[in-house]
């Protein structure tokens, strides 16, 4: 196996998705440190809005496998992190290699300009996968190039555009995912499917987004809360799909305090919101393919009869976009190609 | 992430789960070398039988990329890397870890022994994921301990164990598993469901295989060759699983010269043989699940309407032992706990 930009990038990439949804209204971002040619230093994300970048966390775990026992292993405030390393680096990233999926931020907001630590630390080599589209905190590589750090932009590019893209769709209009839970053999219904997990998994994305839609039969034979209470967080707003305005008032979901729900069947509303989770089945994703930016999969692996695909005439293509573990179940993230 | 002992010997396991069952009879096995303690120099796997071992490939990769133009780039030969090895490293690996799933072999066979060259190359450090429990290659770890070498042993056993099962399988009896193809939602039907590569990667299989078993039904309804035409391999031995006996001439997969055909319902007749793939859908899996080691998914990233397991009666739990990507397709290799 090729141990290359690609390698150590792909270790980049693949330590964001793990965050991915979850850094909103943050891009999820990966970076790897590598000392001389293939000394990997660290391997880390950025991991939720207002906590420190990607590269951040990378460049402090790489100083502490080298610097164990210094203050900074408890620092945790971005800012005094950059200004640890900034005053004591002492030459340490002169010969190393810094892999980031993004390109790192040029501006201060909650947190310090990458771009502006990455400068002050010269590492031998800068290298991203994907330019910063956004106005505010572009031109990252301007700024190290100025000083003289050589940079290199598209190494494993598509992949991290994949990985950027719900970012660039929070940024532009609105990011929407139509989250499904299934066996392997594509059965949805049959009590619950997914393991706990997967479902605090759901939950901490609940706590994320700005609403959640759910087709009305699914609300009348489920009678589902809704909530996010596996992992102690808020419950989303929610627009029930349903032309037929009549629920019965005891279904849970009704009974969250503080909690917004409209019924209706206007999509236009969707594109009030910047991050929308539609969850449902065949049918509602049938009806809704159109308006999908990721399918997010969660396949439980087991094999059994049950309702399936077999009353819609769905005919879709994907490409697999990215996957990962949660427990012992799979997810795995679609973007639709037909 | 953590840049630890597993995290290098979890790139060993995956490395190997790339040539899984295609080394038969020799087990999957892969190696990482790592020079101090986080410079990845290799990451290597055994690729076929009578070719080398994981170790040795690992250890001439590491070698040439600090002697990148030396004449052992060009030798391909076991014994001759060995002999190269150990006349010129000139103590290249005494700062090194080297990472390996299966306890290195302790005997000369068709290539010489991995435990004697790693002892001359004395590493800083072996650790070794699985035992080897094969009687005439076992107790290398014993051999390096001997001279002195730190060995470790059970680094992500579990996993390691994982990937040897067809191996061990085929010392003791028979390593059966069940290849399905089908759909992100478990459709089977409708013409060619997975890529060119996916079919090619089939095709690499039946060239290694023992014995191909198929249903009588399959036979008669999609009229298979069942050969191996996709990498120009061997044609199989196949036995056709039909109480029924009488098949059309015609059927091509009667066609192929030098190819053995049985039509039998004696399952007994599997155990005849060490490796066996079935190839079937979801009545011959119902059928078979209990004679099965691991079944191989191949999943088209398509949701599609058709037929499903919707006429059996299955309820099967797995676990997901691993899973690779073969073009746009997915494969995932599962263990059936229920």
């Amino acid at each position: 196996m090729k141990i290359d930009n690609d390698f150590f990038m792909k270790l980049a990439i693949d330590e964001a998705w793990k965050y991915q949804l979850l850094t909103y209204p943050n891009p999820a971002v990966g970076c790897v440190v590598v000392k001389n040619d293939s000394e990997i230093l660290a391997i880390e994300a950025h991991k939720e809005a207002g906590g420190a970048h990607a590269e951040v966390n990378a460049l402090k775990e790489a100083y502490l496998k080298y610097h164990p026992n210094t203050i900074l292993k408890t620092i945790k405030d971005s800012f005094k992190i950059h200004e640890y390393l900034i005053k004591n680096h002492n030459g340490f990233f002169n010969d190393c290699t810094i892999y980031v999926t993004l390109e790192p931020c040029n501006h201060v907001g909650k947190t310090p300009s990458c771009a502006n630590l990455i400068k002050q630390l010269k590492p031998k080599k800068v290298i991203i996968a994907h330019k910063d589209l956004n106005n505010v905190a572009k031109d990252g590589q301007k700024t190290l190039e100025e000083v003289g750090i050589k940079c290199e932009l598209g190494c494993m590019q598509k992949e991290a555009y994949d990985l950027l893209f719900p970012f660039i769709k929070w940024n532009s209009n609105s990011f929407i995912f139509y989250k499904m839970a299934q066996t392997l053999n594509g059965t949805i219904d049959g009590g619950k499917i997914s393991s706990n997990q997967a479902l605090a998994y759901v939950h901490a994305l609940r706590d994320k987004i700005d609403l959640l839609m759910i087709g009305g039969n699914s609300v009348r034979i489920d009678k589902p809360t809704l909530d996010a209470r596996f992992v102690a967080g808020r419950a989303p707003e929610v627009l029930i799909y349903s032309k037929n305005k009549v629920f019965e008032p005891s279904i849970a979901l009704f009974k969250i305090p503080n909690r917004k729900v409209t019924i209706s069947d206007d999509l236009f509303k969707l594109l009030d919101y910047k991050f929308v989770m539609i969850e449902g089945g065949y049918t509602l994703l049938e009806k809704l393919k159109e308006k999908i930016d990721y399918i997010m999969l969660i396949i439980s692996p087991k094999i059994k009869v049950g309702l399936n695909a077999i009353n819609e005439s769905l005919d879709l293509e994907f490409e697999i976009i990215h996957e990962n573990y949660v427990g012992p179940d799979k997810i795995v993230y679609l973007k639709r190609i037909k």
